[in-house]
């Protein structure tokens, strides 16, 4: 089980300074998509260049010019970029061609899709597949990660998956159990006053149950 | 009828100087998603400050994140900012909110959307409602919007339509007497030769109708 560090709502060197002192308990570092909506392809750069060893997932969210826009994320040295599995079929079609061409991952966003919608996109089956309850639907919508009871539906069986939205230590117990590939958390850690400490409880956590791969 | 010009795949100095060049035919200024991911509110900054008494649209694609998102725009310069109609409903309420507080205009792209899910977008009835046929849909799937016969289901009445993807002098034809209130073009202007007389050419089209607004 990988953990995903998510940087939103910072500025690139504040981001690079909060990934350094989790590095010890991080696997993959994610540019969130306020930094790239606010700084664009720079933030990739820097974060690659400051993490050259590390997973960088550039979280652009692409929805249309899946061309352009993945091309421009993985030219900045991002490992994995990811798409919305809301998209039309055209475009998650065109980021799995480039994907491959440039031998990187995707990660598809299953944001806001339905069953349906799931089935489909488990035909990209090199693909991670992020279960996201977004920041939105916590924080107005009063949702909470806790409701989930089930990563792998039959069509994602075998499929990489990964989890994100409001993970914190309590509910990070629970989801463990669901045994997704990739867990991401965001301000638990980068909002943490001891960042190093919060990471390495999460990486424990992990150890704990015996999870890791 | 007002045109929206497009401004993708190019640098921020770029897509200034082609501005300028359509200024006099053109409406309304769209910073595209491509400029902003690849250079971030920087781009929107200096395209509003080419341009202070034109309406500037940034064309964010919020899907999550909607009042950093939308914050971040408006602060940036932007008067309009878009939000995807496949977007959970805490984040279409919650751009709607921030817009009225800044006293803004936001634009609620329905690619990808069903007409359920249209049907349900239309209580926002201050928003423009982009029919939006995307690049991709367009390239690689094989689409036109030549396709369009109707941009005002009953639901949509008396609410303010867009229309963009692939808009050509040809499909303006047909499109005008959908009486859309925007009209999005981009490369037909963009990539033009003489980009002036592209955009006079559109300008014209509409005022032979005698469709202006």
């Amino acid at each position: 089980m990988k953990i995903q560090l998510a940087l939103d709502r910072l500025t690139i060197q504040e981001a690079i300074n909060i990934a350094k002192k989790a590095e010890a308990s991080i696997d993959w570092i994610e540019v969130g998509t306020s930094l790239i909506k606010e700084f664009g392809m720079e933030s990739i750069y820097e974060v690659k260049n400051a993490f050259p060893h590390k997973y960088v997932v550039a979280d652009i969210k692409t929805i249309d010019n899946a061309k352009y826009e993945f091309g421009i994320c993985y030219q900045a040295g991002a490992d994995i970029a990811t798409v919305m599995g809301v998209s039309p079929q055209a475009t998650l079609h065109m980021c799995y061609d480039i994907t491959q061409k440039w031998d990187k991952m995707m990660m598809i966003d299953l944001l806001n899709t339905t069953q349906e919608t799931q089935q489909k996109l488990a035909i990209y089956n090199k693909a991670v597949f992020c279960h996201h309850l977004s920041k939105d639907e916590q924080e107005i919508g009063g949702k909470s990660s806790r409701s989930y009871t089930n990563l792998r539906a039959p069509f994602f069986e075998g499929a990489k998956v990964a989890v994100a939205g409001g993970v914190n230590l309590e509910t990070m117990s629970s989801l463990s159990l669901l045994t997704p590939d990739v867990v991401i958390i965001g301000s638990s850690i980068t909002k943490a006053k001891d960042i190093e400490k919060a990471a390495a409880a999460f990486k424990n956590k992990i150890e704990d149950k015996g999870a890791v791969k």
